[in-house]
């Protein structure tokens, strides 16, 4: 094991099932063309085949670092997680923040791979280059606070001081496919179901002790060129300034108010792309306003705190403090993740405003371990199949922003107390196909979209379609471009150019969830500032072209793993909400009469990645360097088979 | 040599006479007890003994790089020089930002440490672990900026890329008691004739190539926090916040407005506390104005570049480019060190305020390798004499802000080419002693005072007094409180605390000058912050009183040097000028009337350093675990010898 250059080059890769750990270096090359974190997580996991069963023993569950991981890198406390998706059926890698990325690497690791079943509930506990497998018993079907708590006084460590435990709620335990991994308390890989792969395979939590292996750069002078570059462009930007940028004044909830003012806020179950659009069309109660659960009104009114991830200037995270009560009780709930995604979901989307009850649902879904996201658009698909009687023989429903049975059945689906709850479990993809709901579910692959509309976005109608894990705002953020002007102010509603914008996106973001820095460094930051920071740190010499090569390269890789497990061109498709004519969208808003041009963008989007109709072909596998993996025993050539998952 | 922990362990010791290189460890007790950087390197120096002639072989110089030197740590691109000064006979500790500290870390070293003489001109040349001697014979008497150059080409690297020259000109190597040693152009060890000793050794210059040996915290967790704290405050702070604080802004020169303003700018040889109080009392030409030579008009009307040292977000150094005419021939001159105290000593106190040809003034220093101050200050003092007629003698002296002239006389002094040069080179006390000009003398042990007035800033009094290098602002920086108002503001003109302040300052710069991190630190960060930092980085696990011991330990072991060298309080005064009764300011401005209180505050200082008439007793000694060197064998109970230098 090295100590320079970025790579601890040390990997453990855990059989549950037999309990033996075995260490490993990361094969050099695959280094080269993948990077680390999210790059290298998915050649892992590609590299075990891409027609595992995700709930079963044989999907690899990967906890991937980058070689900028825990380093002064600016945002450098991220980490990947790598798998093969229960919800969607594709890869998928879901990050979070925090300091458990940094402290994994200071205890020795660039990742840590699990394969296999335990036999009991397990937790692994890592430190100074060790990984150890305990019994987790005790703390089965434990809330992830309460499990983080008692993992805190059995290893003697402080969570928030020496201490990162990642862990799974009941919802992972029990399967829930949108169930996710919590990391200290509020932190989540929220996305595409890891807690349920995490449960699936035994594993309660993952406690990490903090070591002192903290990586040198390779080349000290180049890093600190591009580190202080960075920095001064993260100061100098009007959105990550520290204290002054809207990002690091009110978190990512600053763009509650923007996407409610330019017309693009999914409300009432995507119908509408604002709640006062919603309100001008519909005027039957209720009726809600977006600015209530906005990150201005949150700052004005809740904040208690503003801490940060590991290295982070920008301080994005808004710790909260509410009274609520519930069934006659009074709660206390002190949490620090009032995302925007999260209030969207359970507000807007959902017909609520009540922004202490949105504080309450996050912490909820902390503790039971659920995607807010996913957790909030189910209960919105719902509350619109309530309306149109489609869950009438499961009981009363869910009526439009009734905030109490939200929460009772958000406990529902994590403990699958009622058929609701094990119906609502499956995911909008399943409930569709059970309860013949297809209209009503906002999916693309099976996992639900994101906060921005995509007839008042257009890039994120490509982005949602051609998202390698499913509807997903994450993998090209075009509204930066869109919205906040970054780094040049498009047309939101014109659809020319996206589909390039959309692929540039995804490229850039592919080669910062490798490193893996935080994707906000994407609003000050450059190429330029990456390739000083990655060279600087593991001595190697790419250019801007080579990095941005390998940016298209992980793509790719992703896209080819979900060809190879069945899915191509008609999938990259968008709920028929965003598409069909009688469906664009209503009201007076900026946003009214649009849809989303799809198949247009698709055509420039395939056209620029030099796919054809979805698909890797043979000589775009070539170009890029992509091997065909030892797991997969199949060609390109071959006609995908269809989606099994 | 380990590469954790903030120190190298690694330090080449020189002997120029032999040549032979000593590579050796650093005593464990003397880093715990000195930290590195100031305190270690005076430590060195204390060792080798307190009566060694300052320009004899037998005096050590050494550039000392301290355990935050050249890491992620806010400001961490200082070096110390320590040795025992010619200008003062004190110990001195000289710093200089830039890269040249980060640098020498990289190659791998924590100090270097010259002894002896070369027999012939010689450069040190330091790459990845090693020292090797080389000859320096052809660029002997070249410009600092020239020796450079050809040092540049001659190994092969880049200033300002990957390597840093440390040099000396004609100054140093003329013995003028006030040269300096310049770091790549601009950076100066400007005070205290560290320059002159460099070239009493025959020492040109010292390359320093970058290398890969960039220290790791030995607790990532710890430094981290410490890192952030400490950038959050830095943020925070109006005087630093990188693009919006003054010192950011404007550099150091955002000064010279706000002490013209509060009426404490030396201005005349420090006859007047501003130009406006001269301009009104004495309305015989030249009158001149501060706000000329401001940071402020640099800004607007010739700044060209922002430029950092290593891993600095504030970006005080300001480059300048004029032309400017001189002798009939035009010159385009650029440079990044327009200072507030340069500009202050070239400028109102020599009644000039010719922004452009301070400029150029600066600049010639540079080149010529003399401390800014001394010499702004030493004309000034000489103009003083001419209007006296005390230098009658020697030609026609200088008039108050003949621009033309002063540049002729720095070169002058320089080159020794006259009798007034001659006389100049020596410094103001052993001028006042040859030509009996003790009243125009503004010094303090031999050296002259910087841009604050002890009689509006009773706090710069009793520090110019104590300070253990003579007069000098850098050694407990009050005017943080007296003008800026940091940590909390106190009147300037009141005595009363500024005993105590001054030692509390002197105790945290004594600190932070051996991390080694710059002090606009402390406009920001507190002692949490440095104790984060510096057990982060070391492993060690250092109380914050601990650590204030430990300034306080630095500070004294450095008066106990000076006394055995044979000062005492008699020698903690200062100018006649700022404690006589007919002396007191003139004019109407907030100064008027004002005198020093020194005494008062001597005796307060005195009582919280627990010194006696300012001699370290062998109690204080043994309280703070000073040992007796074993160079110096003498007893703090012997009545300490009149100072010989």
């Amino acid at each position: 094991m090295t100590e320079q250059g970025g790579f601890n080059d040390h990997v453990a890769r855990v059989d549950l099932s037999s309990g033996e750990v075995r260490y490993e270096g990361i094969d050099e090359e695959d280094a080269r063309k993948y990077i680390g974190g999210r790059g290298l997580g998915v050649k892992y996991v590609f590299d075990q085949g891409p027609d595992v069963d995700p709930m079963g023993p044989d999907n690899l569950l990967a906890f991937m670092n980058g070689p900028l991981t825990g380093t002064q890198a600016p945002m450098s406390g991220r980490i990947a997680v790598c798998t093969k998706s229960p919800l969607t059926g594709t890869v998928t890698d879901s990050h979070h923040g925090g300091w458990s990325g940094a402290r994994l690497k200071w205890a020795g690791f660039d990742g840590l791979l699990f394969e296999g079943k335990a036999e009991h509930p397990t937790y692994a506990y890592v430190e100074d280059g060790e990984v150890e497998l305990r019994d987790a018993s005790h703390i089965t079907e434990w809330g992830v606070h309460d499990a983080i708590d008692e993992l805190e006084s059995e290893v003697d460590g402080q969570v928030g001081k020496n201490l990162s435990v990642m862990a799974i709620g009941p919802a992972g335990e029990n399967g829930v496919r949108y169930a996710c991994i919590v990391n200290e308390d509020d932190r989540a890989s929220g996305r595409g179901g890891t807690g349920a792969v995490m449960g699936s395979k035994n594993l309660k939590a993952v406690v990490v002790k903090s070591g002192t292996k903290m990586p040198k750069p390779a080349n000290p002078e180049t890093f600190t060129e591009g580190y202080q570059q960075a920095m001064q462009l993260i100061r100098e930007s009007d959105v990550t300034a520290p204290n002054e940028g809207g990002l690091s004044l009110y978190g990512t909830n600053v763009l509650m108010n923007l996407t409610e003012e330019m017309d693009g806020l999914p409300t009432r179950n995507g119908r509408y792309t604002s709640t006062h659009s919603e309100a001008e069309a519909d005027p039957s109660e209720p009726n809600i306003d977006a600015e209530k659960v906005s990150g201005e009104n949150v700052r004005e009114n809740i904040l208690v705190d503003e801490p940060t991830c590991h290295s982070c200037p920008v301080a994005c995270k808004k710790e909260t403090e509410v009274t609520y009560e519930r069934k006659g009780e009074e709660m206390n709930v002190r949490g620090e993740s009032y995302e925007y995604e999260s209030a969207f979901a359970l507000g807007p989307n959902s017909m609520n405003d009540d922004r202490d009850s949105i504080a309450v649902m996050i912490d909820m879904c902390n503790q039971l371990g659920m995607d807010t996201i996913e957790t909030g658009n189910m209960l919105a698909m719902a509350m619109e199949m309530t309306e149109q009687g489609k869950l009438d023989d499961l009981g009363e429903g869910i009526e439009w922003g009734d905030v109490e049975h939200m929460m009772d059945v958000m406990e529902d689906i994590a403990n699958q107390e009622s058929e609701l709850g094990e119906l609502l479990a499956k995911g909008a993809e399943r409930v569709a196909d059970e309860v013949g709901a297809h209209e009503n579910k906002l999916s693309v692959k099976g996992q639900t979209i994101p906060a921005y509309d995509p007839r008042a976005m257009k890039g994120m109608g490509i982005g949602y379609a051609t998202s390698n894990r499913g509807a997903c705002h994450l993998r090209g953020y075009t509204p930066s471009a869109e919205i906040l002007g970054l780094p040049e102010k498009v047309d939101p509603r014109e659809w020319e150019g996206k589909g390039e914008l959309c692929a540039l996106f995804q490229d850039m973001h592919a080669i910062s969830d490798s490193f893996d820095i935080c994707k906000f460094n994407a609003f000050a930051e450059g190429i330029e500032e990456y390739v000083l920071q990655y060279n600087g740190m593991t001595g190697l010499d790419v250019t801007e072209d080579e990095l941005m090569e390998t940016g298209d390269r992980i793509y790719t890789l992703e896209r080819y793993y979900n060809n190879l497990a069945g899915f191509d061109g008609s999938d990259d498709t968008l709920p028929g909400r965003f598409l069909e004519g009688d469906e664009a969208v209503p009201g007076q808003g900026a946003s009214e009469g649009q849809l989303c041009e799809l198949d247009e963008m698709k055509d420039e989007y395939y056209a620029r990645r030099k796919w054809v109709d979805g698909v890797v072909p043979d000589e775009r596998l070539e170009e890029l360097g992509i091997d065909i993996g030892p797991g997969t025993g199949v060609s390109t050539g071959d006609s995908p088979a269809p989606a099994d998952d």
